[in-house]
């Protein structure tokens, strides 16, 4: 039983969070990088600045944003084969690289970052549930601190503001007829609908996915979904700003 | 100028569908096999049935549904390369292939299928727009034939119902502040914001895939690209049952 | 029994093709398209015209012509792997794509052509023997096509042939000690000898394939079957010339 | 000039091979093994021969015969990358292996060999021109090698004959409007006609290959072609006969 | 100036390690894990043990050990790419990998082992020189911790022992003439000569691999490696004990 | 029983080489060949010379030397699938093509060689134990007669010495607790510890790769087998002086 009187397993309301930990400065390399934790789910996320564009933006004056996720073989609970060792990407993981990309592309002013590539990637240590979401959320972490670095070494042009806002996301699904708010992977596995909602920290939409695991959702459902969703970004808003705010 | 006094370049009405086809019977050799238009996007979908299942699933009873998607090279209007030729599948593909087995699967009954698979293959014979809302309208039909195919030959178990309902989908996006329905690829490119929708026959839904490709969008502009996805899909739900009607 | 009286299990007599269609135009991107069939062999065409050409011809004022093939899956009477699926091109794939390409620059003339490429991508839709030969015939007009576009557009300078004659091509075989053109999937199959045979509308020969399938062949049953092949090459390249003639 | 007075630029007349030498016992572990020379062009045969089928043909109480080709990277004039470097097998390299493949299958009884397999390796040390050739005609008798071996070791049941014949190849060529016999390298560059014939002993045809490379050609030339390789293929099937009859 | 006086550039004396951290428990899905830290250089290391073993093993009674090593992208100072991204793995990680696993192998008692296998994942998160050294120190501890787990539940046969010794290693190397232990990245990329000694908790070895990078080096150079190598082998092994005897 | 009063299995004392030919000259195309035995290890190297360097070092006026190592599939007494067909290179090739390139430039000076790059292809033919030595010492030969190629070609400046001195390899064991030098294949198997030494012709050390394949070994074992080593090596230079004196 998952939930008991809407008691979620690990003792949660269905609105709640798990605890949430942002550790700045994980890597003495990046320019930015933070150990993000979604309770158990804990994912290393660096941002690599470097000066040019790919060969397709070239000249345009304008930068680019782009993030790679992978999980370490041992990060789930049985061990999954390395990508690199079977000599091709899953589609799974390609999936999520391009979504975390886009979802912080969504707050990049591409002109202020100038001719200067960020590299965000996103290496799941731990997994419970959620590791596109934690990606996503520290990776905006990371990112921000590299774009801080690249102003600081004057690769920025003064006074460029190439964030436009910020950025988190959570998981939302509902697990016996009752909506929660960021899944572990046991509610995750047993969930009747699953949705990955990205938002701004203004509360608009970068993204939303929301799949039928089995019966297909109703449109109530779906907006129910997507109010607890913007609720749990809210929070999660909170939570990088006050990573932001203290000294690395 | 796409829209001028809410018409669009093709002369549509924002919440009307592009002239729909289907031509069942497209193949001596497949279960089932649609030629699906919508506009000039054609998409050629295959349903193979074979008995067995995959080894994973061996013993359960149950039987499986998968799908891959392609696109012809020169689909597009500039010609891209072969994914055979480049050695690996893009992660786009990944996703589109996913989604379209995924959407289908949804209105599957593995147990009155039975040990049995079908692997829907939807290729891309023109695109412009809307090729996987397109690939997953026109696999429903096919699978539906190679579900009928099978009980013909008596591989399901009189009695038995695999399909337990239907599965249709739509594009809607903005365009100039305004939700349009099932867009072009011109309307596409510009779109600020892009949704790909899957529903059942009933309304309700099997997947929802919003993207911000400019702003991030509020509530209520996700509200009203919902309301329209549904009409839509509505009206294509229609299509296909006219097509299964008739004689193929 | 595949012979009766001499009569093939089509109805055919031993000299005689299938019904052959040539439908151009049939891409609304291609520069030229075709949807060729030789009875149940049904391939797609297209012709991609780029202006400029590979590096290592760069500079040489000579432009190039090249050619992909390919399945899909279900194109035959069991469905088979994607080769981007499995991340290689088999062997069969290669060597009739490079006999394609080699099939259609045997009637180029490279100056005429100026530093232009064209790539035909010939891809089966439904299969039922003679598929490469299907292709390069209808190649030839999709190729015939996407120069006269150039030539239209003025990316060919004027006066200049870059045709230098026509090609097409069909299979020959001996069944049963009979020799056949044209053969269909099922003789095909059972053929003691298989060959394919290109040639110009002139009668000239630009390959002769022929293998022993079983017995190995004596020079005049080798003999007999290049007379059958260039009557059949003959009354293609009057399909061809049709179909050229036609309106698109 | 590579022709002057009908003398070639080699000193050889039209119709005359390159010096063959066949060296057996090549390698102290293959169970059949040939260094070959067609001139400078120097191949090494392997023929394996271990117990046992490929899964596709268990129970059939039929062998399997097959080859893989390939060229030490600097075999040739100027170094090529390795197959294995560039991670895929090219398109030349699959046609040819399926060559002699076919070529060698041609003169087997899978009956008598009974479930078991032969590979047959052919490396090319040294190219000038006929490597295929070369390798097809050393193949057989480091075949014959390996099934004497196997029938030394009981392997093949008392009395069964699964060699039904002896094939060997040759390449033959139009230059300077001239037919020629065993192109080297430089000849077979400038040729206007390339052809590859596989022949029996007893001067039936198992594959011909004739490619145009740069005029079509007429069926005279064909005919005079196919003459001149029947003659070459009779004396590599004598200098088969002498090596296998030597002390290996 | 790398060396001073003596003292090298992050102060220690040449036969000083780096301080080393080990620390347990660091994953809550795998049988044994360890983030292990020789200065900056920080490994996570995974042991996952599964009942069975690899095909070529089955029924021999004996189990099976083996590594698999890799670099997070920006482990290092500038980023590189994946190898799951180029779709295959270099050179140098085969290497390591190989290492890693035959290090481990040789303390591994396989009869005792029982038919199991543990797979030893070493993720480089952060590197500064010694990441082999580390990943095999780290991943000694961590198969440990698997072995004991597999004891508690009883996995393995009560009362054998699968660990025959302990193994540790560490990098020597000479910078500027003077033979220095455990080298940081900036003296390895200047080092004359690089070594990676392993050794068991008893001082004898189990690899040495010494490579001259600039002048070939002299025998009593090699000896005064050796006896620094075993000197740092002998402290790793205490460190991990340590960490053993405290409470994961 | 491998030894027998100190006797080996073929007839060597410990501390005999097997027989060594270096053959100059093996191939018409490259600047450089050797074929190299030692014993029934056949190894066929060649040296290409060509003008320029990778693109990572172009401007730096410095050359570069690389190597490839590859076994045809049936140089060994069982075949191997070829890496060419299973599309990736294993760990074992790239190890050793690794040490071989490594063997290589320690005996380079990079600015006499000029902005020139050889490679060298060691190719085995037959293998019997030691090829990675066998390889080593016959390249360094291919390499000697490259650069002396070149030289004769002016491609290195008047004065230049690209090579700073010569270089061979040789593997020890110990074998039955008895250290021996040059192990063949059977020896190889069954040796306790196993060690491939690199030296210069001075006898100092370019690589030391030595592993325990059972029993860790100690410190005087090691000693004893660099000292066998480094007489081998010494052997093996005398060898290499002498084909190079000989005429080619």
């Amino acid at each position: 039983m998952l939930l008991n009187d809407g008691v979620r397993i690990d003792g949660r309301a269905p609105g709640h969070l798990r605890p949430v930990t942002i550790e700045r400065g994980w890597s003495k390399h990046a320019e930015g990088s933070v150990l993000i934790a979604f309770g158990d789910t804990k994912v290393f996320c660096t941002a690599s600045f470097t000066e040019g564009v790919p060969r397709w933006r070239k000249g345009s004056g304008e930068g680019w944003v782009t993030a790679e996720y992978s999980m370490l073989p041992r990060s789930t609970n049985t061990r999954g084969d390395r990508e690199a060792v079977r000599g091709r990407i899953g589609g799974r993981t390609h999936e999520i690289s391009r979504l975390i990309g886009r979802s912080l592309r969504a707050v990049i002013d591409y002109k202020a970052l100038g001719e200067n590539t960020v590299v965000l990637d996103c290496d799941v240590l731990q997994a419970d549930g959620g590791t596109r979401t934690a990606a996503i959320t520290g990776a905006y972490v990371a990112l921000a601190d590299a774009i801080g670095w690249a102003q600081g070494k004057k690769l920025i042009k003064p006074g460029r503001k190439p964030l436009t806002g910020t950025v988190a996301a959570v998981s939302v699904g509902i697990v016996g007829g009752v909506p929660l708010l960021d899944l572990c992977y046991e509610e995750d596995v047993t969930a009747e609908t699953d949705m990955n909602v990205v938002c701004t920290g203004d509360g608009r939409f970068v993204e939303v996915q929301g799949t039928a695991e089995g019966q297909p959702f109703a449109r109530e459902e779906l907006d129910g979904l997507l109010d607890l969703a913007v609720t749990g970004c809210t929070e999660l808003g909170a939570a990088q700003r006050e990573a932001l705010d203290s000294t690395a």
